[in-house]
């Protein structure tokens, strides 16, 4: 009995019409990434675990899918490693490379490793998959795609500008509403240095979050549960309290902050930011919103996230500024921004909401139908005169019956099919069939040609 | 000390300008596949072990890449097993799932796991990278992209016919002379039969393939030297000084192979293709090469082979029909007949050749220099006003010295500069400059837009 085949828990077959618009998403973000002057790399989906373990954290390095050396594998692991059955310290023994878990640290080893090659600021995208061993589990998979974009060797808050128009224009183009949210590392860093209580960031973060799900007075509970002082939690009330437009939560943080130089940097990087949007103009809302703190030890300055309006799902894109992407692999002084656009929610959305352009999954244009070799020889003709003028199209191959053969151009949705039966032949003429309204007329392959480019 | 980054041997980076010559060659490829009514698919990167093991012979076992499990990946490892430091038996043990070696097998394994859903015949394509733990050389790489398709679900050799043009039409778009070399399998199972040896048929095709090289006396040598009766050796003679066109041929082996069956039905096969792909009109040359045996335990009927006339380079696309493409998962009675076109190659003859065509590698249509806030600020509102027009421009986003500026631009190949300084600032006008012919002017943004476009 021959094996019943599956694939691996967390990974995924697509099928041709899923394809078909995961296509359309990858084209869309290219082309604009193109339009912003980003150029494509790829780095190899293999990298040493010396480059990739300890970038991620502890948590990080288990998620990592280790490759076997190949041969003898266990010629570098020591009896006694062996006997205890000791994991930890086999793995880096066993295995020299893991698959990528995101596109920053392979980004990061590409710039250093190329750098003499490299004109900086070097602006950069790339689109390949990324492995996790996570759990599996509603939307999060072991195998999926990451669109990233990003700058390197400019500290210029015009990079900032540029990649919040660049995200606005993308999901202009896929009619998704979204809410851009804009923070920065060194306001969060200037209300933990007012309250003197910078470990507690996170905490806080999380609370200013909860606000409008549980209101202030839980949330203050909550922060005196986990330890702030009383003073402290009152310092933070006008913070809790942000509300109205981006200016008026300026001109708050603005008197909250007064005393911290690093959150009146970070206001007066947000302003700047903000100030050339506006002036730019975008199709979405920038919102300045303090709680959002993704990959707290990772960015340096700004901070930002997409959220969908008409979808319950999380971010959808995100991104930020680190400082010293490259100091990792011995090369400081170079500063990065970039954004990632999350491929496989973006797909969710846009069937969620059922944006995708009418066409996105078309496929052949016109199928010949098979009556026997004759028949099949005089459209085989036929069909590279269509395809000569870029029209796709093909021939049943085998000469089936005529339902069997309909039935197929009808799961592939193909909109005409052209038959050539014994009349036809002997007439030099093609019967051209719409699928859609179910009418058919006779025509030369001429008229055919017109009718379908 | 920081380490100094490096990548797993055999695999690559790519960079912006390879990126740009290898999209050309994918789109290229997709665009015909379409045009032909492939439809893509893709599948995951790991497969479980369980489906690639036993299904490359027992090298390519060897040369899969083996994922080691997450967690305690020692489990299932007996005491025994660790302290014979029994490799072969562990590996099944601590590995459960291994990164695809070729497009084929997953392919397979699709059809069989989604059967309910598809319709047959089902022509599908994709294109991947695959993994193989191969010693690495020259032109040889343990991470590659290979660009299949394949028809199962039908023993038409009209599906052969269309897969000969489909790669003709790729090679002409590409500029790439070509030969297709065609065989049949049964044309081999005919040689064995009449010669009553069919364990030398390897023997015998890696002779016949030296004729040109050492000469049909040294050929017969080589034969008598594998063991080859005298007999058979001559009886093999006339296949041996085959030539002339493919009609000539087909006449000589329907002598030689007139007892056998299996081979006259090769003939007929062979004649079939060679006649509609004839009637069609080829750009390039189709031979029939009766040495062509490649994959010999896998193809059941059609092999074909394609070599570039002006590079010295091996096989730079290949295919074949088997039998029972999906028996080993357990579904049989579906024929299939593929191709896949080695990109790597492919790269290397267009290199070789420079047959890219101009614009393949092009960058930003052009830059904005950057004098500091207000100029940046009206240049941005340019640049925002271009990019709607669908041109791809960017800002230079540090007010650096010009050099740097316009060093940038000319490193990235960027073939208009646009200068807002203080004089174009009060003007409300842009200097566009020529970065090909120096040449530059001022002008409005309109006039820069009807310029660009």
């Amino acid at each position: 009995m021959a094996q019943k085949p599956s694939i691996p828990k967390g990974t995924r077959d697509f099928s041709p019409e899923e394809m078909a618009k995961r296509n359309y998403i990858f084209d869309t973000i290219k082309d604009v990434f193109l339009l912003y002057g980003y150029q494509q790399i790829e780095t190899p989906s293999m990298e040493n675990l010396s480059t990739l373990m300890g970038k991620y954290g502890e948590e990080g390095d288990k998620l990592l899918f280790k490759v076997l050396n190949s041969g003898d594998f266990l010629s570098k692991a020591t009896d006694e490693q062996l006997a205890q059955r000791d994991c930890l310290h086999l793995t880096s023994r066993i295995c020299e490379k893991g698959l990528r878990y995101d596109l920053t640290v392979p980004f990061a080893r590409y710039v250093v490793q190329h750098r003499n090659e490299l004109q900086f600021p070097f602006k950069r995208y790339q689109i390949q998959p990324v492995w996790r061993a996570d759990r599996p589990q509603k939307g999060r998979y072991r195998e999926f795609y990451q669109c990233d974009a990003d700058v390197v060797g400019s500290d210029s808050l015009l990079n900032e500008v540029e990649l919040i128009t660049l995200i606005d224009e993308v999901f202009r183009r896929f009619g998704i509403r979204i809410v851009i949210k804009l923070n920065n590392r060194k306001i969060l860093s200037g209300i933990a240095e007012i309250i003197g209580a910078p470990e507690k960031i996170v905490d806080i973060t999380v609370a200013i979050d909860k606000i409008d799900k549980i209101g202030i007075e839980n949330v203050n509970c909550e922060l005196c549960e986990k330890g702030l002082c009383q003073e402290a939690i009152d310092t933070l009330q006008p913070l809790l309290q942000l509300s109205g437009a981006n200016e008026e939560k300026l001109a708050a943080l603005e008197k909250l902050l007064a005393c911290s130089e690093t959150g009146m940097k970070g206001i007066e990087e947000l302003r700047f930011v903000i100030d050339n949007v506006n002036r730019l103009g975008l199709n979405s809302t920038l919102e300045l919103d303090v709680s959002l703190a993704r990959g707290l030890n990772y960015y340096t300055g700004s901070i930002l996230e997409v959220k969908a309006c008409d979808v319950a799902i999380g971010s959808i894109t995100g991104g930020g500024r680190y400082d010293n992407l490259t100091g990792v692999f011995g090369v400081d002084g170079l500063s990065g921004v970039g954004i990632s656009f999350g491929a496989d929610r973006i797909f969710d959305v846009l069937n969620a909401l059922d944006l995708y352009p009418a066409g996105t999954c078309a496929t052949t244009k016109v199928m010949f139908t098979n009556f026997g070799t004759a028949e099949a020889e005089a459209s085989l003709k036929h069909i590279m005169a269509l395809r000569r003028e870029g029209i796709s199209a093909e021939i049943y191959p085998d000469n089936a019956k005529m339902k069997k053969q309909m039935g197929y151009a009808d799961s592939k949705h193909i909109p005409f099919v052209a038959i050539v039966g014994e009349t036809e032949l002997a007439e030099g003429t093609i019967t051209l069939k719409n699928m859609i309204d179910g009418s058919q007329e006779k025509l030369t392959i001429d008229d055919v040609i017109s009718r379908l480019k």
